[in-house]
């Protein structure tokens, strides 16, 4: 279907986008959802999907539009629901309200919705158009896209290095290679993501708390995800402090304590490692989208020879560490130049001192 | 001193300093020198100092202005000549020309200037201005400055590494990490420099020409330099091909064979290896303003931990390699995080899909 769209259209619909992703860090694990409703350009109402369980995003826009969404347009960027879930159909509530037009992003592949809600809209004599900025919109629940579409979260891996590809002196001391500038940036990327998966070495090595720390923002603290084949980290306990939950995934053949401040569950060992297929596909399970990777050279290695790799976040600061450095990644087992990963440069920028890379396979 | 400069003053001076930009290829070992002569906003001549033994940037503007140079207001980017050298003193060739004003970017420290051009100009009753965008002005001569300042080229080392810091295989294979847009950007920073560097391994595993292919671009063909204390790469003849000169430092113990297509020098040799300060004096001895080093990991390393370097051209791949791939710099002797190189990034961007930083200590 080829269907043309007015610059007003794109307008209205950027701006559902924007307001879609103000729910970044509260909507999961359902999608972010933004919807303007408007006749030609005034805008009559708009709203976003603020936290699961609370109204969607069309339930605002109209509330706010009242009578005035008979004959609009309303913008949606994703499909508006057709079940029965924890609110009533949204597609429903927009015929009720007697929109004449309803402009999506694009459809919602999560199986109970799949156009069943752009068929209850046509069925009442609406007009309907999809795939206005659908790329944008893929973009932005690229989580809830691969958990719903691949069974798995997206997942990133986060890295700091020098410019000599070195994370930290042979001793293992680090602190700090990157600026605060950078150190904070990390947090809203930490506070995107359902889980922050991190490695028992890591645990052991940093014991780090693996939480949210954004003053004034509400956040909805991820879990933390410890891969922790033997159960060897218990004693370093601050990732089970600061009030966000903490799973631990081991090996089946290791019981699990009694623990009231973390959870356990077992996953497949494959020579003698994680199976991170199995890891990954658990999380899915949970409703996690977005897998944020905080990790030593190791697993991230491992994750990236495991093609499990969506993004790699990398901060570069602008020093030298030398050869006698931890390497940023190890195990990738590559011995030729035709076995090197290539990436994709989608995002560079200076934050602080340092330079920030997004890169994708 | 301080004086106020107009937005006039500012306008003319760029132009002279993007003239004298022009001869970057070419005017070496003269420093690049810029000329605008005006009345007002009324350009009357224009020059640019092209090549040693030739005009100076005064000589070529006061030809274009002719009897317009009287009363006229003449912008250089460097202090005019007070001395008899392979042309007459340009500070003459003001006075004679009748101009009433001459604004100077910055004083020239050559010993034989150092002032000189100034007074003969106040002397002669024409005022004198001078500090109009010095820093540019430096900059654009840092080569020419350091060697007069500092008995030593400005020194640049060029590095090209994937994103984990690696610029081969384990094997030593590394075509071609970065792609063809970084590689064409290397040729221009070649073009610039008095001096390519590199060291005897170098020239042993890749035979490389070291010569600029810079198409339809005049370009005075760079000294092409080989630290070889034992002179062991000289059957790789590549670096003596392709028609630029080529210069092999060696141990004094040494004798270097009869070539007709190389120079030998003999340097001073500390702990078995060439003393880098002795090799950088003898090439600010013989006129090298600016150096661009394209090496390996050991002498970029060495370059480094001395002190020398006093640019970083880093082109990163997007691409991993591995931690069993070769390290960016060896030897940098350090172990601790206070002993880290820490460097300013002067630029970034994006040359094809490679990262290109330059970094300053």
């Amino acid at each position: 279907m080829s269907t043309s769209f007015s610059v007003l259209d794109h307008l209205h619909m950027a701006n559902a986008l924007r307001l879609a992703e103000r729910a970044a860090y509260t909507a999961r694990p359902n999608p972010m959802v933004g919807c303007v409703i408007a006749h030609g350009e005034r805008v009559v109402g708009q709203g976003w999907h603020q936290r699961a369980g609370g109204p969607h995003a069309e339930v605002f826009a109209l509330r706010e539009a009242g009578s005035e969404a008979r004959g609009a347009t309303a913008y949606v960027t994703l499909e508006p629901c057709a079940h029965y879930g924890r609110t009533p159909p949204c597609a429903l509530a927009l015929i009720d309200a007697g929109v004449s037009r309803v402009v999506a992003a694009m459809r919602d592949p999560f199986p109970k919705v799949d156009g069943g809600g752009f068929d209850l809209l046509r069925e009442a004599g609406i007009e309907v158009a999809e795939g206005l900025m659908a790329a944008q919109a893929r973009e932005l629940n690229k989580g809830f896209l691969s958990r719903v579409e691949r069974g798995r979260p997206w997942l990133r891996v986060k890295l700091a290095a020098s410019l000599d590809g070195r994370t930290a002196m042979a001793d293992g001391s680090s602190k700090w290679i990157t600026g605060p500038a950078a150190r904070e940036d990390v947090q809203h990327w930490r506070a995107r993501a359902g889980a922050i998966l991190t490695g028992a070495d890591t645990v052991i090595a940093d014991d780090p708390m693996l939480t949210v720390r954004l003053a004034g923002t509400e956040v909805m603290p991820p879990l933390r995800v410890v891969l922790d084949s033997r159960l060897r980290s218990l004693e370093c306990s601050r990732v089970r402090e600061g009030g966000a939950p903490t799973l631990y995934l081991h090996d089946a053949m290791i019981s699990p304590p009694d623990a009231a401040d973390a959870a356990f569950a077992s996953v497949a060992v494959r020579h003698g490692r994680l199976d991170l297929g199995a890891v990954l596909a658990l999380l899915a399970e949970r409703g996690i989208n977005e897998v944020h990777t905080e990790a030593g050279a190791t697993l991230a290695g491992a994750l990236l020879r495991g093609g499990w790799v969506d993004e790699l976040l990398l901060y570069q600061a602008p020093t030298l560490l030398g050869d006698s450095g931890r390497p940023l990644l190890a195990g990738l087992g590559i011995d030729t130049m035709d076995q090197q990963r290539r990436l994709r440069v989608v995002d560079q920028r200076q934050v602080g001192e340092d330079l920030r890379l997004l890169l994708r396979p």
